[in-house]
């Protein structure tokens, strides 16, 4: 089974979180490879040459890229567990919307954080918090964003608590006296062990956060 | 059946365009309404909340956003005619990829051309012509992306086709010196009606263009 199925990755990586998380929720055994991208494997600029960017999924030596779509392929392909889309076409077109959303309005607002100078966090955070609220607003009372099974969205979004200290500390706030019902959220999603064992450490993701950013002179 | 289906759209947005095809493609009768996107309708700020964006696809009063997202909906509830998508979870995803591909390094590359400043223009002249010749490539010696008919992928790219004489007026280039099989490839889709009565004129979209660059002052 390991040769048959490989994640190319990056400890810290949103994106390699989810097919991380899907990969754990199905059951399925891979191999991980740890990626420098500093020094991109051979076989990563094989298997994307178009992106060059890490997460890929190598199954029986065919790469599946964009995490999204990867998250999506697994679903399909092991569809007999847990499914992470809802069958009704109306539901999954809005689970399809929301994790697209995530990817706007949190990944890329993120990255404008994390990456950014220090002039351009500030416009990045109001958008963080605007994005975070409309989240928490379809959220409702609901435990999962899939309702009461952990699904589509919950994985788009989740690999991003990781990363809510860091922007916390960049941007001077607290996720949790803006979006309260949000933090619960991602609390319940911990408790899953697919979740808690695929994500990285908040902390280490700061440290590596404040070194890149000396390292670029981003403050 | 027209009360049922309504499209939210604007008649020179490729995205919009997108929806139109596949609709066609379908044979599905809907009520199209053209949007002022300089005034929009309440309809419109009601059904695309988040982004208040066209095109939407409103089904039983049920909204629908994200072109890509219209194009997968349409394709499973009207699932028994001419499938967009292939079956294989593998084919799937690789189609996936190339639409987001083109979204990024076609869509988003020409929106820094049309909207852009003069200094940008050539920059993105360079990303959109690298683009062009990946999706060339990939496409290879088929009729279509999805190889003998018509799919996906076609979906997401033919509309801007329609935009190609500006990028070319703007960029000081032609496509077709750059990447002849694809010009080939648009006459295929253009031979098709569910195409040709969906995409809009290339001249009026340059037309359209020419106005809003000397309005923006952007050149």
């Amino acid at each position: 089974m390991a040769e048959e199925l490989i994640l190319l990755d990056e400890w810290l990586s949103m994106f390699g979180m989810r097919a991380r998380i899907a990969l754990a929720e199905k059951g399925i055994k891979y191999e991980y490879k740890e990626e420098d991208l500093e020094n991109k494997s051979q076989m990563l600029l094989k298997m994307n040459p178009i992106h060059k960017k890490i997460p890929v999924l190598i199954h029986k030596g065919k790469p599946i890229s964009e995490s999204i779509i990867i998250v999506e392929y697994i679903d399909e392909v092991w569809k007999d567990k847990v499914p992470f889309l809802p069958s009704d076409p109306y539901q999954k077109a809005q689970a399809r919307f929301w994790a697209d959303f995530v990817n706007k309005k949190v990944g890329d607002v993120g990255g404008r954080i994390w990456a950014g100078k220090r002039d351009e966090i500030e416009l990045a955070k109001k958008e963080l918090i605007e994005g975070l609220k409309e989240l928490e607003n379809v959220l409702g009372d609901q435990p999962y964003f899939g309702g009461d099974t952990f699904g589509f969205v919950d994985i788009a979004l989740i690999p991003f608590y990781s990363w809510f200290y860091t922007y916390e500390k960049l941007c001077n706030f607290k996720v949790e006296e803006e979006c309260e019902k949000l933090i619960v959220w991602a609390k319940n999603c911990k408790q899953k062990e697919s979740v808690s064992k695929s994500i990285a450490d908040e902390k280490e993701v700061y440290d590596f956060v404040v070194n890149y950013r000396k390292r670029f002179e981003l403050d």
